[in-house]
């Protein structure tokens, strides 16, 4: 039998970067490619401990339904959370989502009609890519410096837009140690990304899955503190700084935004599991979070260290790459001419893996790029596994 | 600041149904509102055992990313528990989901265009209407009577919209149970529909969370198995054969439509649970699924015969209603000149509750009809709200 698809479906192109992922599954690979975090790192006993005494205390809570807009307890501990590295965030205005990808899917379904406009850094995060391409919108990349996204690049993409008589239903940043470049968006940038937003009346998308894995310095204000929470949606999951497996997300903004989003979400899937955001919320409001995250930075920062110094002294000099001071990626810019794709292909053999980066270009360039992660592999093998990979990238050059 | 929001978000209405179960939630209350399970069917200290085990033997695996059609572990689990219930379905025609509404909205970004025709029952569910209204669906309503969609009536609604030169994308049935009216489709017309189906070229969507639940007689067969796994897309859940706080569910169909689907998914939530995926594969594997479906029949099977029971006894004979032979509803119909919104209102402050039957229908009919649940009061509470409700009823004849 065949099947009228809808235009939806039809946009929807499979991930090359997800078949990418199958083949650095295979034994013996030293895996640069996906973003995971060190399963070492996973508090096994804690939740254990926490899961048994919330079973037996309100079990019939756990595993019953509810609320779409999230578990008060779990809104709670995040908020508080949210208050120790400077957010303020009311109840009103936050919703628990379904890890910070289910925050992107219902964005893009409250803000992009086929053919919206919408501004992102380029490269960008993949799965918002795939969203917005997926809800039809006309994707504009403004490339970024090592300052974050680039000013005046922004100002002439929005005149672009506005002078076919259109308006961005949004700017999507990742300010904080940025995926796929590993960059951090400076203090003066974030000024003025938002007094365009403000001028030019758009949204602007915070995506901030590694705002808190902070390893030099200290972190600068998010784009909702600088806001005042005006004309910012931020979303933030447990994935990267604690752990992806409970698929945990909440995001905040506007009260009029968050109402809709939740609208949305009681068609997507009714609500997010009680049963996680209750373990959860009590693992946050027993101060366990807190050694996590310290655990978790003392664990990358030597991680990024060590892959920092391999490519100084493995990589060839004709390649450029960032020098993260938080999150799980690093860059790396090869010469024009090399194809990170063929790359690849040779460094699966020789059982490296990385991702390529073209896909994180909604306008389609980046051949010649590639993102290096560091949180999963050990100290050793990042040393081994850069050097294998410098032997291939100069065998080409 | 004002945005500009998308189509789909403006055609999002926010539930009523989700307003009334906010006033239900007031102590004191005797609720026939929700859809919830029995919380005493909750096999706490089983899942805590499972849960102790599965975290210590492989956490890293639990808590870390999955596969976006789902963990194999729970794939196996959830096909080896369909064969005992007469179900036939290979690891390639299935994939997780985020339970049956996520399944829903799936499907329907993978069939529907705005303006698509598609065909449900006249009434079904909130969850599905929802989510064909959001993608813009010409949603088409066909009548019931106690055997089920009447054939007749599906026969002319295909005709028209094909009259209009279009094509319905789907035929949406809920089979066995059906939310909201309690009502099994017979046999013979489950073979009518499959056959119009093969006929029309039409995709069928059967969901079918109730279908375990039996308490007379023997399950027929499911529009999947009568159809050899052709043409048919069926949605499972564990929401109420089980319980719903882990937000689990499942869907089998052609390899064509699912791996779509798994596209789709990718772009929406990456993945489902890995932890929760884990336990509940264990449950089942241990055999303990049989033991929790024997108790949740054991235990809605007398909370439906009272309910009936007090029906018999209190309600005033101007009033119809289903006799359910499993699941969880039971429908009402009143006379027509009565309004159950209105009465809903007066209910309330007697201190009972249920769902009002508009909602339920897709064309804005059933003004004077209502959806009792049966799982998840008491026995008490049962023949005191029946009684107390059809005071209230019989007051307005």
């Amino acid at each position: 039998m065949s099947y009228e698809y809808s235009t939806t479906s039809n946009r929807v192109v499979r991930s090359e970067i997800r078949e990418i992922l199958q083949l650095t599954r295979r034994p013996g690979i030293i895996s640069f490619a996906g973003g995971l975090p060190d399963a070492s790192l996973f508090p096994i006993e804690e939740i254990t401990e926490i899961t048994a005494k919330l079973l037996a205390d309100k079990g019939y809570l756990a595993l019953q339904y509810g609320p779409t807009s999230g578990e008060q307890e779990f809104k709670e501990a995040m908020i508080a959370f949210g208050a120790q590295h400077g957010e303020e965030v009311t109840q009103e205005q936050l919703t628990v989502t379904s890890s910070s990808q289910q925050g992107l899917d219902l964005l893009s379904m409250l803000l992009i009609d086929p053919g919206s406009p919408v501004i992102l850094e380029l490269p960008s995060y993949l799965g918002g890519i795939q969203a917005y391409r997926r809800c039809g919108a006309d994707m504009h990349g403004v490339r970024m410096d090592d300052e974050g996204i680039i000013i005046d690049d922004l100002l002439a993409c929005i005149e672009k837009i506005e002078s076919g008589g259109k308006k961005p239903r949004f700017i999507n940043v990742i300010p904080d140690f940025q995926n796929p470049t590993g960059i951090t968006m400076t203090l003066e940038r974030r000024h003025r990304v938002l007094e365009i937003g403000r001028e030019k009346q758009i949204l602007i998308i915070e995506d901030s899955p590694y705002r808190e894995i902070v390893f030099e310095g200290e972190k600068l204000p998010s784009l909702w503190t600088l806001s005042g929470g005006k004309g910012v949606v931020t979303l933030k999951t447990l994935s990267k700084m604690l752990f992806p497996g409970m698929r945990l997300g909440w995001m905040y903004g506007d009260v009029e935004v968050i109402e809709k989003v939740i609208g949305l979400k009681q068609s997507v899937d009714l609500c997010t599991p009680s049963f996680s955001q209750l373990i959860i919320a009590e693992y946050f409001r027993s101060g366990r979070m807190a050694e996590s995250l310290r655990r978790a930075i003392d664990t990358y920062r030597p991680k990024a260290r060590a892959m920092l110094d391999a490519l100084d002294e493995h990589f060839p000099e004709e390649a450029r790459w960032s020098r993260p001071t938080g999150g799980m990626f690093l860059w790396v810019v090869l010469p024009e001419h090399l194809d990170a794709k063929e790359i690849f292909m040779e460094a699966i053999e020789k059982n490296v893996a990385y991702i390529t980066g073209q896909p994180f270009h909604c306008d389609g360039s980046g051949r010649h790029t590639l993102r290096l992660n560091y949180s999963f592999p050990s100290i050793e093998e990042i040393g081994e596994g850069i050097a294998k990979l410098a032997g291939v990238i100069k065998s080409r050059l």
